[in-house]
């Protein structure tokens, strides 16, 4: 039937390959910086339940720089505490520890946990608000061409993909259903994970097959740039022909989302369970009276190839696992929400990118058990480290060489995710020792140690890049992961002027008050993802006259018509729509007027007059308490500093306060004169 | 042509006219409340500008208990501080003060400066998502009959009013329309907020005499109550003969909403300017750049009946009184999103309900200048009070009699709101006295003191119910403002147990971790308005056995099969959905297990198990602090309270922890056997 369908043809900026949530990530970035994008999904709906994951502290900041977190933190729930439990002498269980769920203090965010579909919705609805990009959902590539040739101009279309539009009944894969427990005798119907799990084979091929056959509509694409978002059995990563390196191991677990009836103590709190002989669970508490629990599953039939038998996994199976776990405590459901099975697998992708035009993303490129909640993170924080990157190239801003930093960044944090994981499931996976002399049983204490080194990792707050043309520092060069010819920038970081920023990790945020209004903010909240690059100027004290003239010479030479900021920035667009200054001086704020700064600081428009939304000032709020951020950022406020971060809130360089020289030569390094 | 109309009729329990802010909060209310009711407005479309309003703190506090709170908060403008600039000693212009403008501490919000469109979509939105309620604009009430045989009997309709459907031409109001300033030479036009000004006689006779004409359809409709939501020329009003009584004053104000281009200092701050001879400023900042200026004008022309001649009034008259008054300053615009004019009238309705079947709310009975941000304010708090009352009388769950309390609750709030507003306008417009012996002059530390001590009364906080059937207190009986008879209740409270919970007033909010998962909440988040009373139980510290022994006898009570809670819940409701329970314990959370708590306090479900959201603690939180709730409260933990709160937040009562029998008491007054 295909070669009979009319051939459209047409060209975009960027087309991005499955609808997930390191695909909407990506669209709606791209969606915020006016990059012509398609995103194409082959199922035919988005899904509706089960897939919840945890929010790491830094996915909620990323969301609040889209303007998303409200909605996530205000539905989800909030995971504030950690309990394990462990048989004590005799064997019976016992809450042995309580700990902080999150580490206090490293975000404003704290870890909390919410369906995916949910998280979905919210990028949707930001998507739409920001553009005409919509997710074409039933939709299919069934052939891929690079052309080479076309890969070093970034102006042109390398890639060429065909689309098919599948029909509503084959992009609607079938779940299994299974009876739902329930006391007044009626039975209900309860969605199967299973169809995504990895012990269920992909049907990618066979929706390619179908649509060959049976499409509604052929399209040619011509593309820029293609991102595969398509999961672990990625499309795109065949075409391009990389590979997952990794093994499954032998552990299985089962998935149960129900709503409890238990009189364990800690149902609300996440726990770790180890019983003596009978496995794991992992609870979960979720948003809607829910909790998931992550059930080892020791006796599950294995078939060929090492696969966990599919048909011998049940809700009911699961249960009574779990129950056997949980004893003495009793536990049961009414209402189950969704349940799935699946076996551990760590694997990382041996590249994460075919010449810097198609990119690999997500579970493409890592997969890994879910019970540490980082999947989903670890995800949409590949693409929004991405996103913005190739928005700059496309726009014109940048030189195409800041491409080649999303590998040598992210395959970084992949392969540090999966030793993670590792470590983790091992120590989950394991039976408890019986005493010191138990080599092959889990120390209980080992588990706790490991637990709480694991949050500032599973925070998603401790993920520092590496030296490139766009992170400025000398420390350590050594560390790359990976083979990329990663250029690195001629400027120098001062480290020492602000000893609570590390170069290469994210800005961290502390209460900053607007000078014209005394309103607090948490200063990432002014460094919202736009696609603007930023200069924080901290010029210290301005009651001390070396302070204010060094700050006077500094906004003349940002304000001159020659600057680095002018340099870069299109002159149809408004001065601080490339690169923006804000400035949060040491206070007192009641000694400075804004009217007193130079201008660049508060830019000047004819219709709209002063900008008072740049200046800030560290001082105490009228309700909030004070920020102290000059302490907490370790800036001496007697001296000052400067910083550049990136447009993913990522520090890229730190400098003296007025050190205009380093600032432009670090930008030289990859912007395009406009 | 309306007597070839055919005539509907129909039956509603509560007929709204008026959609305004006041109408609104009662819509909303009543959507949560499963109560039939219609809302009309004679206007054929909402307001788009214009008509800005400060948000207090508390009703900041509603709109969270009704989950709204959010969207204000982050649309708004937050006002953080109070300037006050006078004529020093050489008569030029100088910033004397700076003060907070919230009183840190009353609340957890801040007053916010929020456009009042913003603020009915809210509604709107919240109405929709809780009911089939829809505003019907274009729809006027033409006539009105009262059938007093009928007004005893709750059940009964004695309320008939013909409803007639506006062509949409008649319903859209022509307004003025203005030239816009502008620097390119183009011309744009800005909307004119004199239509709606009190310097323009009011339409409404108007608008009968067409809908007589022309209306496109007739309704009957028969209702058991009906609200007047329907402004200061409240049709309502005079078809029940009640009067507005008080007096205009001689002050005319100009009204400008610009984006301002100027160098004073403190545009951002909300501004009290008083010039030596030219009149004042008031300053208020708001969301989208813009900024509302309050202006005097000192020479405006003066009609017939003293009313302000309003075809004298431009902006650009208004905006040359606000720059001679803020002189050496300069003051301009290039964009002016709305104006209007207007003359200070301070009145009160003689009367606010006809046999508590017909109430008067918001404008309909009280209108004062709007500077001090009150006015919208108060008109939603007069049907946030009345809301809950109706609901519970329709849905026979109260008897009638509480009623009468809307009318000696809400008419001493206006009569204090009116001379509020006549003392700080007299203040406001007075000319700065020159030395000590200018007595027609304004002492400035006057002013100064009159502002601060205003702030109190104009964050809402402060309103105090006095006694009656559902505020169980004796000390200020003589205080009621009117002479509707009030029966009061028979419990007696012993405030002396929580020296921090006034009763009449609404309940302070502290921050308490929820028992079972240690997440922290304002107590007030937990105080949803979905009409239900609440028992906040304080039993102390339960790790003192006297003290769990009354919190177990306590338990037994409630829950026991002929307690007061299960009296007055319909026996196919749950249990917490009339009465509800919630405990605020001690501490610490780690020494108490929520199972060894008496169900009726955690009540269990067979599909959905054991409540975990009912038991509250007052004990240190993870990353936010300790709400010391106890002590704020001032409450003894060795010795523990309770208190009960009506829908509204508002305290009822307060006693013993375990005094069942005063509680039941209480509830006795007014609530009907189900």
């Amino acid at each position: 039937m295909s070669d009979v369908l009319s051939t459209k043809e047409s060209h975009v900026d960027v087309l991005i390959v499955g609808a997930g949530p390191a695909g909407l990530m990506l669209a709606n970035w791209l969606s915020r910086c006016g990059v012509v994008t398609r995103i194409v999904d082959k199922r035919g709906t988005k899904i509706f339940n089960g897939q919840a994951d945890g929010l790491q502290c830094r996915t909620l900041e990323i969301f609040d720089s889209f303007d998303i977190a409200h909605r996530a933190w205000n539905e989800s729930n909030h995971m504030l505490e950690v309990c394990l439990w462990n048989p004590d002498e005799h064997g019976v269980l016992r809450r042995s520890n309580r700990m902080a769920d999150t580490s206090p203090g490293i975000s404003r965010f704290q870890q909390v946990v919410l369906h995916q579909g949910r998280i979905e919705r919210f990028f949707l609805d930001s998507i739409r608000a920001h553009s005409d990009i919509t997710v074409e959902r039933g939709v299919l590539p069934t052939s891929f061409q690079f052309d080479d040739s076309k890969a070093s101009d970034v102006g042109d279309y390398p890639i060429t993909v065909t689309l098919r539009t599948l029909s509503e009944a084959v992009a609607t894969v079938a779940q299994r259903q299974q009876h739902h427990k329930s006391v007044d005798g009626t039975q209900e119907v309860v969605s199967d994970g299973l169809f995504r799990s990895n012990l269920v084979a992909d049907d990618t091929e066979d929706l390619i097959r179908k649509a060959t056959n049976d499409a509604e509509s052929v399209e040619t694409v011509r593309a820029k740039f293609m991102v595969g978002c398509d999961g672990a059995h990625s499309w795109v990563r065949h075409q391009v022909g990389f590979r997952l390196e990794g093994d499954s191991t032998d552990y299985v677990w089962g998935v149960l989302d129900i709503i409890p009836i238990t009189d364990f103590p800690d149902i609300r709190h996440r726990c770790a369970i180890h019983s003596v002989n009978s496995g794991s669970v992992m609870v979960i508490p979720r948003e809607n009276k829910l909790v998931r629990l992550y059930i080892q599953l020791k006796e599950t039939e294995r078939g060929q190839g090492g696969k966990a038998d599919r048909s011998s996994i049940t809700p009911e199976i699961i249960l009574q696992h779990a129950q056997r776990i949980i004893h003495p405590y009793k536990l049961d459901y009414s209402y189950c929400d969704w349940w799935t099975a699946y076996q551990i697998g760590q694997r990382v992708g041996d590249h994460f990118s075919l010449r810097d035009r198609v990119f690999l993303a997500g579970d493409a490129v890592h997969t890994h058990s879910p019970k540490a909640g980082q999947g989903m993170n670890v995800s949409m924080q590949d693409t929004y480290n991405l996103g913005w990157k190739i928005a700059h190239v496309v726009n014109g801003y940048s030189e195409g060489s800041i491409l080649k930093t999303y590998e040598s960044e992210r395959r970084q944090v992949a392969c540090d995710l999966i030793n993670f994981d590792h470590r983790f499931s091992r120590l989950f996976s394991g039976r408890p020792a019986k005493d010191l002399m138990d080599e092959q049983g889990v120390s209980m204490e080992e588990f706790k140690d490991a637990l709480e080194k694991s949050r500032g990792f599973a925070s998603g707050i401790a993920v520092k890049y590496g030296a490139s043309v766009i992170v400025a520092k000398t420390e350590d060069l050594a560390d790359q992961e990976n083979g990329t010819d990663v250029r690195v920038s001629s400027a120098i970081s001062k480290p020492h002027l602000a000893t609570g920023i590390d170069v290469g990790k994210r800005m961290p945020s502390f209460k900053v008050l607007n000078q014209s209004d005394a309103r607090p903010w948490h200063l990432q909240e002014l460094l919202k993802s736009n696609g603007r690059w930023r200069l924080i100027v901290f010029p210290g004290q301005l009651t001390k006259p070396e302070n204010m003239q060094r700050l006077q010479q500094l906004g003349t030479k940002l304000g001159s018509s020659d600057s680095f900021i002018r340099q870069y920035t299109p002159s149809c667009q408004t001065i601080d729509s490339v690169i923006e200054v804000l400035t949060v001086h040491a206070g007192p704020r009641a000694d400075v007027e804004l009217l007193d700064l130079p201008d660049i600081l508060h830019p000047y428009d004819e219709r709209t007059g002063w900008d008072y939304w740049k200046v800030f000032v560290d001082d105490k709020s009228y309700h909030e308490g004070h920020g102290e951020a000059y302490a907490s950022y370790g800036i001496d406020p007697t001296r000052g500093a400067s910083v550049i971060l990136r447009p993913d809130q990522h520090v890229s360089w730190v400098g003296e306060m007025d050190d205009y020289d380093e600032m432009s030569k670090f930008f030289s390094g990859f912007m395009k004169p406009q």
